[in-house]
């Protein structure tokens, strides 16, 4: 029997971390706060990386690869950045260890001390910069368009698999430009490239929006976020494309002559998406059987089950399964045979529920004298038995079909979790039961701490969409412009 | 003027350093010991990765990812593994920064100390096994075929790009197997997939072998390797693959149920090659215009030049060019089209000759008057103008070629390069020259030393291919069973 799952209803939290675990997606390591993520995990990853990608060349980004360590001192030059990243992080002191003289394994080698400690990089915008400044004299050595696929560590206090790890994988792009225009539309661009893929390939439909000034980028002077709902009401940050002005420039002393010869600083943008997706698009989709993926990232799209008693039986259906995974694999779809004679069909149909693996064919003795097969979807559980010649179309109309309702199930449930609130009594009772909360604020931090005090609510963005609409604070009924986007988030 | 690089002849190490930096590889960074991989560099071993993980998937490996940071006590659990590996590394002993009280800058947080240091990962093996004593019950949960793609540390006193530097990229294999017999055939398969790539990728041939006690991995009880010879006779290590026999399963517990029921240790295999490879590649192929890349490699195989005076003109030759670019497209190659009106033709082919494109292509006026186009082979750096119909095959047909070539040329160099020397003093002779040397061995640790001390020769492999072939060890001048692979190693 595969392993049962507590309910999202009783203990959605408890949910999360079977369900991570019992998939085969990630588990803890001995490393405090840093997790193992498992083959069928990295699979997933792996399509998410390999979209992504293909979407960063289409628009003209080279990949590059920037060092691990980071000076200290480099986090002191830009001031704001300091503050932000170089405080929770993974020092470096020394490099070397030695046998104990006292015979009990090895120790630290005291003599083998750094003049300046390294820092493990939290976020390499410091490194990437000090390292422009030796790539850009002119205006006609930008823009710089580069990304780094890398890992990246922040000493997290609590941690949960893919959602908060000490370190975690993610890409990161640093951009440089000429004017102000170029960066902001290359920000804009790539929170535009996050929300398609988030949309199209996740089947997550996801709010565009600005960071309010106390939730922006260290560093940046403006930061757009993609912000998606969870079947708990929470909302989770999935991606953010930061506007950083000149100020790694003028940190790292980076200028450029203009056409006209003039010495200017250079403009920046940063970006990025982590290993964290993998919590939202479980989150997003899952239910209390296991994971459910949409098809465009599932590592295989169907799992062919044979159902046999005896050797001659197994070989007379693996002969037309075999035939059947050929015909699929040449329509482009991913197929797993398991023939293993280890596990019951019963074991296996559990298993491959528990994973998510979008279609379930199954094909007994039974099947081959009517020349028909199984099918079962894994959205919504319902199977089909029809005739085995249909087989090619069917399977690409259902997949079509999953990634489609996939998108529209999420989409539905995050419309009814979407509210406006005209009151802070209103507020707070929506907060309370969960969901997106629209409201209108007055612009300060004051207001919006005190809101977060009190209801644990914050600003996810300040939609792109949202319209002038003059009104009253929520909160402080002092003049408002706006309403702007709030929730509890992970 | 595109940069002049030093000649082999003169300076053969001062030829790789400058080659590396001006076409756009790699270059130091501000951290000691730590590369910056540029664009161009990052695009190669972007090809590289690609092929040897289509490679290791084909043969039934998954990717996975393990923590970056290894506790210091699991260094200690396997004996010759720490000696080996947990010396020179990077030790992080605090997971804190916090304001100078003096005001200046930061400082390491005293109270915040690691009970127990966390190292970077030189390699794996130590965090790996401690995660698959939770994998592994009983021979139902083996194989394990399991790779990671990772960035390693190791505190290097004497670095180089790409050759020797403190972090690197490299892939990881990590296999668990329930008998000696099948993680033996695991770490000759790999070693084999290693030499596969090697000659039909790099074109680089290589020498396939075992390396002898002193030179094993440490924790290893049979290492393959694959020895590559470079254009100043310097062999290269370029891949290596482990058989560690049961040592990290007894070291971390590692045990499964038998189909007998009875409980036996895993055995296990590791192998990896690492951005070394591109020295490797890059000190195979090049010659003193600049780099020379096999086509199979190349980040983009053709580039196209056009040769114009006047915006009329690069409209017209545009055109053309474009038609071209999409025709090779659709055959399968990858072409660059430089328009950029701020280099000179001149300047461009200087560019891309010193960037190893193994194709370029100039069309001018007078070709579209006359239906030609002319082709340069960046390998023999022939020219050749014909008529630009023709297109399709002769560059479809020029890249097998290129390809084919850089392979012949290496092989004929190393055979030209390869001796066999029957006295000492032949053979100091010959390593004195440079080259691989066979030399009969009396098959201890003392001769092998003591031939290094005096030659800076090292044993590079126990060829694969060695026959028993009695005779007097070149040394000592004690019993000898067969000849092994001498030289001096990068």
């Amino acid at each position: 029997m595969a392993k049962k799952l507590t309910s999202r209803e009783k203990d959605y939290s408890q949910w999360y971390n079977e369900l991570v675990q019992f998939a085969d997606l990630a588990e803890n390591s001995g490393v405090r706060g840093c997790m193992v993520i498992k083959p069928y995990g990295f699979a997933i990853w792996e399509k998410m990386q390999a979209e992504l990608d293909r979407m960063f060349k289409e628009t003209g980004h080279e990949n590059a690869y920037f060092p691990l360590f980071i000076p200290k001192s480099y986090f002191s030059k830009e001031a704001s950045h300091v503050n932000g990243f170089a405080k929770e992080c993974a020092v470096v002191t020394h490099y070397r260890l030695k046998n104990d003289p006292d015979g009990k394994g090895i120790i630290v080698d005291p003599d083998a001390k750094l003049d300046e400690e390294l820092i493990v990089r939290p976020t390499s915008e410091t490194i990437i910069w000090d390292t422009y400044r030796k790539w850009i004299q002119s205006y006609r050595d930008l823009p710089i368009l580069i990304n780094q696929w890398a890992n990246v560590v922040r000493w997290e206090m609590r941690t949960r698999l893919f959602l908060r790890t000490t370190e975690f994988l993610w890409q990161e792009g640093h951009t440089a430009h000429a004017t102000k225009e170029e960066a902001l539309d290359e920000t804009k661009q790539m929170i535009n490239i996050y929300a398609k893929f988030a949309e199209g390939f996740m089947a997550m439909p996801v709010v565009i929006g600005t960071k309010t000034e106390g939730e922006r980028f260290a560093g940046a002077l403006e930061t757009y976020s993609i912000e998606a709902l969870m079947q708990d009401g929470k909302a989770l940050q999935a991606g953010t494309s930061h506007f950083l002005g000149q100020n790694f420039a003028k940190a790292f002393d980076v200028k450029f002559a203009t056409k006209e010869g003039k010495q200017e600083y250079v403009w920046a943008s940063s970006w990025g998406v982590s290993t964290r997706l993998m919590g939202a698009l479980i989150m997003t989709h899952s239910d209390d059987v296991g994971l459910v993926l949409p098809p465009k990232l599932a590592p295989y799209q169907v799992v062919i089950i044979p159902i046999y008693k005896g050797d001659k039986q197994l070989e007379d259906v693996s002969v037309v399964a075999l035939k059947v995974k050929k015909e699929l694999e040449d329509l482009g779809v991913s197929v797993k045979f398991d023939n293993r004679d280890t596990h019951k069909p019963g074991w296996k149909f559990a298993e491959y529920e528990l994973k998510g693996v979008p279609l379930r064919l199954a094909l007994g003795n039974r099947d081959l004298e009517n020349g028909t097969i199984e099918i079962a979807r894994r959205d919504t559980l319902e199977k089909e038995t029809f005739q085995i010649s249909d087989i090619g179309n069917k399977v690409v109309h259902l997949l079509d079909k999953i990634q489609e309702n996939l998108y529209t199930k999420a989409t539905t449930f995050r419309e009814e979790k979407t509210y406006t609130a005209n009151t802070y009594e209103e507020f707070k009772e929506l907060i309370k039961k969960g969901g997106f909360v629209y409201a209108q604020w007055d612009g300060t931090s004051e207001t919006e701490e005190k809101i977060k005090q009190d209801t644990k609510a914050t600003i996810r963005c300040i939609p792109e969409d949202s319209v002038d609409e003059e009104g009253v604070c929520v909160y402080s009924g002092n003049k408002s412009e706006r309403k702007v986007l709030f929730a509890k988030a992970y």
